[in-house]
């Protein structure tokens, strides 16, 4: 409900339109008429006006048929981009019977419909930089939300520390990216690293990629949450998907 | 052993019907005569009496031959419901062969044989709300543990405070409850939003949905141990037969 | 703000004695009038109705003068009892000077008022049970908290599992009460034991005592999440004063 | 060194005014002769051109003596406002016997020098949330940060989930903030209901705020970075400079 | 090499029938000459002697032919039982085409040889005790080396504390026991309340059974080691053949 | 209560000298008449008789007066050895105000009385062993432990296995001893290799010494449950007192 | 590009060859020149020269089509071994079809190609012992590792401290190797026996084998980083690989 | 006892000077005659012999008197140099009375000796580079202990990767060492930076500098051990003393 509709409610109260105990009910429940239930789930259709971005669905753990479901009641009621992420390709399958505009991406294992015309501002760009080639799979999910949120978009993959020079080969697009958004697994060494080389604010990712130690992504976390360069602020482990809201708020602001 | 019994034996053993060593040897034994011993396992046929639900079988780490033997003298020794969770389907149709009153449950992972005749007061109402869809199967463990012992049980679904008017749009139902159970994976927020909300007691369960640093709940876990809004008791991850056993105590007593 | 202000000012609205833009502004501020801004504090006056209990302070990590300011405001403003947790003499003493009511437990570093007259209900007791003598100082903040918010309750100490016995001795007041809060330190294991025993919710309450690999209390808390008698639910480590808020819901509800 | 002293350097050699063996040297060691090489430590005078900050002193685990001696060095070769952090009381009353200009503050633990004239810019605010008092110095590192950086920062304390409708009384701020630092310690769910509220970037601080299982704010720092309200990042904990210096990062960009 | 062999070689020396470069290198070697080197492995033939049980074979992480090989030398050479731990039914069924004589129990999850005569000593007897029926694999383990080592054993399961009269059903056993192994997951429990009604040594087994935060079987691992009844020691998770051990060392020196 | 006093209550009964609503009372609280309460503490005077050793007082977390009051209980209603651990000097001297014959062991933290005349057995000797001078308190608490409760004890100091020979001297003690303590922090390697050399029960202490990595013990407790000799069982970190108690167990069955 | 390379560039500039536009560039990138970009993979053919070894794929997370892909250009452009590691035999077989000089070595799940002639010098041995045979894939990634790398490599299996002179029977070579690699699972206390027998560094490889607490490999992990023989550096767990490297680093200084 | 000795004892032996029960017992006792016994230490006074440097004192967990002694006794049997670590200044004071000689570092928290003539070889140089100021107490125990060994070193301050041109400023220091010690807190990637930088083997040291969720160097162990530059081994937190040891070690190869 807007401001506006708001306004016609106390009006039609004050011509006697709408009765009290209506408008008390309708007071107390403001923001919900954008809310579909359909039983296992309340899909939020203001989610867009809200917080920029329309409802994303989060498929793991969830049926296919209700992967499904909800997808389709938000293909229904937007003309949005959409974006199920954690999907498997099977949950794509079955879902695209129904919506054949829904496309796969197996890397970031990502259902998802692009079918708003969006003009990408190359002068606000966000920067993806990944360790190495193992972090690949965290990175598109980065990539694809970020371009279908509609932001233009760069990559360089396997910039990783152990090779310093390959990172600093992209020191020009270092400096004119708007947002940097690092994804590292290992130590996650390359945050602090490009968080010295730059003013911009960097987003780091750690993943899930290493040895024993790296316990899941752990060292990474810690290692970026400690970063010695200021200015680095990080995400869940091999979250993508998060960094890349960030990102696109961040860059929303500009 | 009741107290009558006791009695009994005592009088028994004034009139020498009951010699010393016997009565000796039945006072050191008092309660377990209602055990079953059946080499695998001790039925706690008295568990109803003592804790006011039947003993239920945790199926996980049991073979199914067990499962189904200790569910088989449950059944016969009570006219109770009856319930096994954590059970895989494949164990639930091996047990079916031989008790066909027994349903199972997906979602929930439950076995159970729903026979007793019970009215459920509406006025004492567990209401059951989760964060998100995929806590659903936690939420479905504790909602038919709750039915299953007789409760009159509410439940609404993907009320996470990612959009917290979904919750606000239940705001009677949360005051009217006489407890209520939080489901919430990742950071299990919900559970202090509620808290904050009603003078009711609130039971948390957090669940093993979310990204790699959810550490498969632990991070819900102690979020809702730190739960700024007193008042809220928590539970295992994952578990929502926990739960609504709490809740059910809880109910009880009103 | 009550339903009868809210018609009130919809009334008022409607007999243009209050404008558009203020109803407007009033109504997206619905509650907010009963908090009272202190610049580092806002303090939550209407607590009490919305959960029953008024706002309790935490004192640690606060100077004792914002201590001193935010009981004295909430000292004025009500006249329920008052709590402050987590509070060193030092403060008390600071505090006392303005507020002579004000009192003070060394064993459970309370500072509190206690001015309201209650009639307390002993058939609704709340039963503490401690595993040993160095749990006292957790199972008095749980106590006392309980008491000011107007229960009755009892307490034994020392009951643990090593002498299992010392805990049978209670075994009606086990059966008598309506909930059970249960603090122990080490394994934790009395929460268990007593769940087996009772049909009543059973709050645990893990302590920091113990030797090395009690880790601060995460021995016992994971124990007594992990209780295998079902019917016990968790607060936080060393929360006798969680503990005695939720057992305060349940018996209010009773 | 510039692009334009690159140049120079350059043309020197090409016109025979710089040897081989020196400009190979140079070439070498290109951004290296802004660093003040001082034994115990490496002072960067160049931080600020690279990073749009200059370097903060991180006063924890130096002796007195050190931080003074580097202070004294930027103090003298810039003419920035200048930062020390994790700074006691007795580092700073040491260092002011030489730099008068110096002050402290005793909530954020921090030594500082306020000599630049900025006009802050409004349109572009810093808001700052705090889930309770206890909180404060937390958010007094960021608050004074984000304001010697030259920021417009807004500040509201005591705003946590137990009592939502605190928080909604800021709706306005909230939005209209061009970022916001959450600082929450406990559960820290005031990040995810802030992060629900609002498209701009949220940067959390989880606090070590807490009882026992907040394991000095790991249970908040978990629960940030599973936030269920994408477009949320995290920091260390307890490191409002860091949320300090991203925030600082995003507004540059606007 | 005994103490006669090294004698014999000193008098060999003496008598000139061993020259110097020959002792020398023998008496750096004393022990050595029972171990069989087979490249991947180094069998230690004399372990019975030394520590009163043959070497057993821990099959995890080992190959098929790894597995068997090793089996079989120890089977030629020595006239002892034999064990394999941690095997699967796979790697039995490939050892046993060579070895008829072996036999495996699956849910001890063993490969073994029972060929000793041995008679067992019912007067020293070692009582294990499982805390739920999902513990038995690992008591079986437990059951079958003691077994196999030449105890007598005595096996009760599911006596766990949520119906603590199962337990006290066996009081005469667990006082006539030598030793007593309790195998015990989810909050370990039984340990500490049989801990408190014997003065017999206790050998605590945690297992991997119970829900989410049972962290596969840290919960039960902390609680045992922090047992308030004294007299309880602690093995691995799950490691029933360590309890074994443990028990068998302690029978011997009655 | 004996099983004569038992017997004599039967008969009381049997011939009217106790009326059924008295003995019906008493045969429920057959235990419980040893057990002194003194409020904060359920002094268990029967503890002897049931485990084999007197009440053992856990100081720590007790007030001094609260130590000294149940010592004081204990010492007067016994003629046994008395034992505080983890007492401060601060406590003794409170405590040895009233009882003088309380003595103090600085390195073990213990207060104790040295009473009963005991005759020690040499043949069955608790052998202890540290790996450095690091963990002598420790393994005092361990060695006078045993030693009031009337073992023969033996100890040697600093053989860890970075110089494996200083074990290797004392070999004989090591194949004489009946039970074998090893105190060990850092790596803790020394429970194994002792493991590796004998056929005796080990019961290994890991310690609190050791660089930052050993987590309080943490690294050495963990090796020490993953021993690869087997026959080694733990105790938790720095608990000399419980090595000591089950040594004393498994000797009393020799 | 070296310093030839350099100093031709600088001469051609001065002699009106090499614009200014183009030695900026050039100056800027000095290194990157060799690195090959190929889309998801920065690959660096002058690792060799700059750190001694060629690069090295790390195939887990890469598709078998990137592995290829990355394998054929250093293939193609060295001359040298190559290496990648925690690669499934399937990735194998798909990249030999187009590189049928690679090889498979199962247990260390590594694709090699062995194509440099080098003279091994037994005189700087790097020696290799595993505990047990379970930890024989860890180390055969170190042996195969190290012998591509060009060094003369020792293995010795199942050494453990159970059975200490399996290990002393190896005391010369430990005494003549150059490096020491001590691969051991469960409690690592291998790595401090050796480093109390020997002033020849030792690398210290954590592995994954052992019951429950062993947490995958974290207990030998920690017990190797407090290893109290001085002179153990410790690498990854099951990282042989890293433990190679490490050892031909230091021989290459002999 | 070296070689020599051992054969004049065989030949004593021959020749009937030493009788057979004398050289059975010797033959047992081999190495122990270097180890003095003083009660709560075991003096290993052949330590040097064995490991090319003499036993270090490890004085945290020990008193001063037993600090002392050691000391002493190592001062008069040898004539090497002398170090006591993680001793305190009132250690020393004490210590000093005795043996003037004895110098104190307060950075390093180390009592030694420094009276052997050493000839230090700078051609093969320990380089200890640490990451910022506040890690220089941790690199301050690696110094000096290496310069005690007989090492030639060289030290760099105050390197890290958030200002990376400072590393690159001591490049060829870094290409000219034998090996390098990174010393490193908060998330450490300047072991990773430099392991790209060089061929050289790195010892990194983790210390325990950081803001919170670097849990006391937990972050940068973690980090180090995940390093993605191969060549990088470990030690413990803030043992800088124990990077020293190996990397003389190494350098003792050269």
């Amino acid at each position: 409900m807007t401001e506006k509709n708001l306004l016609e409610l106390l009006r039609g109260y004050k011509n006697n339109l709408v009765d009290e105990r209506e408008i008390l009910a309708r007071l107390k429940n403001l923001q919900l008429e954008a809310v579909e239930n359909i039983g296992f789930a309340n899909i939020d259709h203001n989610r867009e006006l809200r917080q920029g971005f329309p409802e994303v669905i989060y498929a793991a753990g969830k049926t296919k048929e209700q992967v499904k479901e909800i997808f389709k009641r938000l293909y229904e009621r937007s003309d949005g981009n959409l974006i199920a992420t954690r999907a498997s390709r099977e949950k794509f399958e079955f879902l695209s019977e129904e919506i054949p505009a829904a496309q796969y991406n197996d890397a970031a294992q990502m259902i998802y419909v692009d079918r708003k015309k969006i003009v990408r501002d190359e002068s606000r760009t966000i920067l993806i930089l990944t360790a190495g080639t193992s972090d690949l799979p965290v990175a598109e999910e980065a990539r694809l939300t970020a371009y279908l949120f509609g932001n233009a978009v760069k990559i360089f993959h396997d910039c990783g520390v152990a090779g310093i020079h390959r990172l600093f080969a992209h020191i020009k697009d270092i400096q004119q990216a708007s947002v940097i958004i690092v994804v590292a697994g290992m130590e996650g060494a390359l945050a602090s690293v490009v968080g010295g080389l730059t003013d911009k604010p960097i987003i780091a990712v750690p993943t899930s990629v290493g040895y024993g130690a790296s316990f899941n992504g752990l060292a990474a976390l810690l290692a970026m949450l400690n970063s010695c360069a200021a200015g680095v602020s990080v995400v869940n482990i091999d979250n993508g998907f998060g960094a890349a809201v960030v990102a696109s708020k961040i860059v929303k602001l500009v």
